[in-house]
């Protein structure tokens, strides 16, 4: 079919797979036929306006991967995982057995339960899992993103045959899960809250969409899109429909991505469904319950809050719960809000946005302390040491910061995506693309190490497929305006009302607060360009083809907007004052208290033993310390260090002592400082992020 | 049968039930007979010589717990255990099902394996254990000398109804574990390294010697010791005989303890090869895991060091694995050094404290920081919030250290029985005797509280039976010799060659350092009294019969000797400077790093929320900061407070901001401190004992 003009929205140009290696030209209209039930639409210029009649803000959306080239630091960690986590993605997911639970043709491998006995012989069983869909849905996707990176046929052939699988997988009626086709039939969306059977669905669709983008095949997007259609079959405000949503939030973003791939939007309004739909009563997940024979009161994690269904979503004011929903959540309610000028979820994700920054985050970025419910605790509990800090949460605060982004340039969101990408995500992956954190403490005695894999292998994909799509959260663009968020070496192919815009960053930015920004215009084109002042920048000074801007007067949110006729060869530069600082806590956070970290621009830094040959705790930074940064090319891919001269506690009259009366003596020593984010990729050792201060 | 000459060895007066309602006399020697086979040998004065014809050092054996009655800060806690503790723990034992395991006229449980998933639907199955013997054997004992204290008949016929079960149980051959007997037939000594088989049975031979004490009452005694006859029959060093021990040691002290009561010394040569075969090649749960099918290297722990068995117990010198098998190795070694006079396994045990007491132990005398071992990790790695320092390590550190000092004073080993004792021991069971710590963090933020039971309750009776027989701790006697290990209001009926020697204590201890202590004798006798002058007290003033003796001519490793003969009616008068002291760690200890515990006497101090209406991490004390002790007798069944003003970190310029640059202000307040063992009997929230000095 085509879509109708009614079904229509605004969308961003849908992203071509621009690498000069494919052939394929997806931005061509394909024809809908019974092989590609889905058509590509081209984007449309017509503003949606909502059923009020309102003219909703501007809409910044992310461009495609395949527009924006990254180079410098992010070139490095792009190539890493091209070059190599992607194929050891799929590998992985092989060898865990994912293939034997989604291909129809292979006998079902069964339900194996994990099974674990503290004392006495042990066993410790690694099975299938319900949720094998997503990790395969997110697999694709960085495979995509490095299929634009770079050629890789053996990769393509392998992803191909999961698709071929996939298709053969899924019922006529369009449903697809692994978990609920092969391993446990006939209990299809009888447990929402526990199953992420929508979860699954939502990678899938993401997976589908970025593999489309990256390749031009159309046929996951085909399968995913069928899919998606059957699930607003069966899900939704009709009264024949179920009335759930999902117990982990994933589907209602997916739902936009799907949305804005194909211009449909029955997915949108499926995804507000949900978004809406959550914590509404008689709640979803008892009824659900009760129809299954269970006790609504049985749920494991006792309160809803868990999954972030406690109340409706639009009554919600802290963030509780398992971290990844959380931020998978707002990250839908962000897209949803934006796609309908929602302002009204826009208070609620602002009040939840307070909540996180003021009193629940981690200084990198990172969030969720707990490992119990993999989430929230309470306010100003942060421990370094038992920090669960899990790589996908900081994954997820990207996700959410880009998406509030949607609503119009704010450096809060900016700042705060920058600092959860460069510091809280990033630590997640190893340098060269190998090994992955589940966890990111803080602070490390030395026995702390990044992972082949897990058994709950969420991470690796996603850490791989946010640092493969970097790129896409360089830039948003609106009708009439382009905000640059992140800095860094790249070219962009963008597009403002049908004209080419081409941007060329050259920076050497996280290391140096230089940057100059090159337009590249086939005409003069009017728009504003809203470049990101970062909270942590001191001074900047901005100039537009060599003639000063006065910051003052342009800065709005944070951004510097300059509103201008552009013209093909214009030259923007923007120096960033990147001094070190050290941070302080807020008083209440226990773990910090007297203690300092320190951050030069978006990165953190922390201290490892291979670098400073004494305890980290016996370090005292004084107020006073200076600290010299020194890039050290040779070191960690190439690395800006800060070193300083500090004092220490000193031990040489403690000999056998372990508690004493006597106050400790204290010495001068020098210590040296690495970014958080490449701690442990080398000798194993201690490692302290916030350092004793005063 | 009457013990052999040869088979004697010299032993502690058999202890007598000397509480007055219970008309039995114990002290009456039994005749051997079916019923009976074990007689109870009066003590002999013949002195035990090794097979070198060497005269072994004294050996200062604890008396029993009916020879000391205690009074004062002692009193309150042993009439919580007797009052409370003694019949919640027979209750819990039963609703846990314990009785359907052990009572062979009901049918068996089986074996059910607790079972959880973390997602999805959970279940966790509470079942059948290996170790409920040991819960039993622990729940007799305190019984025992809750009983002792105050007469309770409904209790006493029930703990008589389970030893009538296992005297049902026993079999012909006189084994007893209602595991094997009972959940896993025809598996009895096939897997030593994990199933608790030996350990069980030291519990409850432990057990029955206390209740024979307490009650006079023969029949469990009877029971353990044909069980220890035929455990004796199956392992040995002869070539017959299986070359195992337990995975969980145990047994050993509690063999000294059968022989000690009974006289026969196959107990403690059988205690002594277990000791000396530990870690022997080839290794015995590598023989014995071949033997059952099983690949050795499945073992869950990895390493033996798990459970101490890694090399020869003489050639060991670090604490490593288990905490509470380490502390219950150590306190059975301690026991067959005393009792054969062996100075090489005490050269091996005093490695083994050195490396404790200087690298691995909390402040509190608490110790293992790790949840995954239950035990030790590495050198100064002693996490305050996720402490895990098990009551039972703690309670095993009492054991060890009281062991210690069996082979003569020695302060080093009363000052940490007193430490861990009162703090890291005791804060495990509530005020009132009725709630449980398994873990025994120094740092909470409000939600680690006692609890009512445990899936594995080996906290509850251990810490119930330690408390329970207090006054056994207080005193060690050697033939010529008497030790004041502790101070506190008590009254000791011991014996010294024969005379009675009647000892006692007044004393406002543990809150005022003023003892005075008065000797009853029949007749004048010469003997050496030994008074632990704490290493904590910066000045100490000994009087006799009102004449100051002058310490430093009388002091040998921390015990003011005092030899003479002494009479009826003397007086001595101890006065130990109990000052508050600012305790800091070694700077290798990262956690408390900058930090300093408060402790005044024997008693660690911490800061509740209930107390003090600000974060406690905020708090930060002065080095000059003056505490002010207060005797508080309305709170917490009357404690000394310390309280001081201090400086906190403000949080009035901080709304809505969680990290900053600018320094951190501070202010003028007060707090009041409370000691660490009554800590969570009150309002839940934060508590606190390592402070931010400085």
């Amino acid at each position: 079919m085509q879509p109708s003009r009614e079904n229509d929205f605004q969308l961003q140009p849908v992203a071509a797979p621009l690498r000069p290696h494919l052939a394929v030209d997806a931005r061509r209209p394909q024809k809908a036929s019974r092989d590609n039930p889905v058509a590509m639409t081209q984007p449309t210029e017509t503003e949606m306006t909502d059923a009020s009649g309102r003219q909703p803000r501007a809409r910044f959306r992310p461009p495609a991967v395949s527009q924006v080239d990254v180079g410098g630091f992010w070139g490095q960690r792009v190539d890493a995982v091209a070059g190599r986590t992607a194929d050891i993605l799929y590998q992985r997911c092989v060898e865990a057995g994912m293939l034997d639970q989604i291909d129809p043709d292979r006998p079902s491998p069964g339900v194996r339960i994990p099974f674990h006995i503290r004392e006495g012989s042990a066993a410790s069983t690694v099975t299938t899992q319900m949720f094998w869909d997503s990790d395969l849905g997110k697999t694709i996707e960085t495979a995509a993103y490095a299929l634009h990176r770079k050629a890789n046929p053996a990769l393509e052939a392998k992803i191909d045959a999961v698709v071929d699988m996939y298709a053969r997988l899924q019922q006529p009626d369009g449903y697809l899960s692994s978990w609920y086709q092969r391993i446990q039939p006939g209990r299809r969306w009888t447990n929402l809250r526990d199953c992420h059977e929508l979860y699954c669905a939502g990678h899938l669709i993401e997976g589908a969409v970025a593999y489309f983008q990256a390749t031009g095949k159309t046929r996951l997007l085909d399968i995913m899109a069928r899919y998606a259609d059957h699930i607003a079959s069966v899900l939704g405000p009709e009264a024949d429909k179920r009335k759930g949503y999902c117990g982990h939030p994933e589907v209602e973003l997916a739902l936009v991505k799907l949305a804005r791939a194909t211009g449909k939007r029955t997915y949108l309004d499926l995804a507000r469904y949900f978004v809406d739909q959550r914590g509404q009563q008689p709640h979803y997940f008892d009824t659900e319950a009760r129809a299954r024979g269970a006790d609504p009161g049985d749920f494991h994690f006792k309160s809803y809050e868990y999954n972030q269904s406690h109340k409706p979503v639009r009554e919600q004011d802290k963030v509780v719960g398992h971290a990844v929903r959380a931020m998978y959540l707002y990250s839908g309610m962000a897209d949803v809000a934006t796609e309908y000028g929602d302002d009204g979820l826009k208070a609620a994700l602002e009040r939840l946005w307070s909540d996180l920054t003021s009193k629940r985050l981690y200084v990198t970025g990172g969030l969720g302390p707990s490992a119990d419910n993999e989430g929230f605790t309470a306010d100003y509990d942060l421990p370094n040491e038992t920090a669960y800090a899990e790589t996908c949460a900081a994954v997820g605060l990207v996700f959410w910061s880009s998406r509030m982004l949607g609503m119009g340039p704010d450096a809060r969101y900016g700042d705060m995506m920058e600092l959860a990408l460069y510091n809280g995500a990033m630590s997640g992956l190893a340098l060269d693309g190998s090994l992955f954190f589940y966890e990111n403490p803080l602070e490390s005695r030395g026995a702390h190490h990044r992972w082949k894999w897990h058994r709950c292998p969420c991470c690796p994909p996603n850490i791989g497929r946010l640092v493969a799509a970097v790129g896409c959260y360089m830039y948003g663009v609106a009708n009439d305006a382009i905000a640059v968020h992140l800095y860094g070496d790249n070219t962009a192919r963008l597009e403002i009302a049908g004209a080419a815009v081409r941007l060329t960053q050259t920076s050497r930015y996280p290391w140096d607060g230089a940057i100059a920004l090159a337009v590249g215009l086939d005409a003069p084109t009017r728009f504003t360009l809203h470049l990101r002042i970062p909270g942590w920048s001191r001074n900047a000074e901005l100039a537009v083809n060599g003639a000063a801007v006065d910051l003052t007067s342009v800065i709005h949110d944070g951004y510097a907007a300059i509103t201008r006729d552009w013209a093909n060869g214009d030259q923007v530069q923007l120096d960033l004052e990147m001094a070190v600082e050290q941070v302080r806590a807020h008083p209440e956070v226990r773990q910090d208290a007297g203690r300092i970290a320190l951050k030069r621009g978006p990165l953190l830094y922390c201290l490892e033993a291979t670098d400073n040959q004494i305890g980290l705790c016996r370090v005292r930074v004084p107020e006073r310390a200076r600290f010299e940064p020194r890039f050290e090319p040779e070191l960690l891919d190439g690395v800006m260090t800060l070193s300083a001269s500090v004092q220490a506690d000193d031990t040489s009259d403690w000999t056998g002592t372990l508690y004493r009366t006597e106050a400790v003596k204290t010495k001068t020593t020098s210590i040296k400082a690495v970014p958080y984010f490449a701690w442990d990729n080398r000798s194993p050792g201690e490692m302290l992020v916030w350092l004793r201060g005063g």
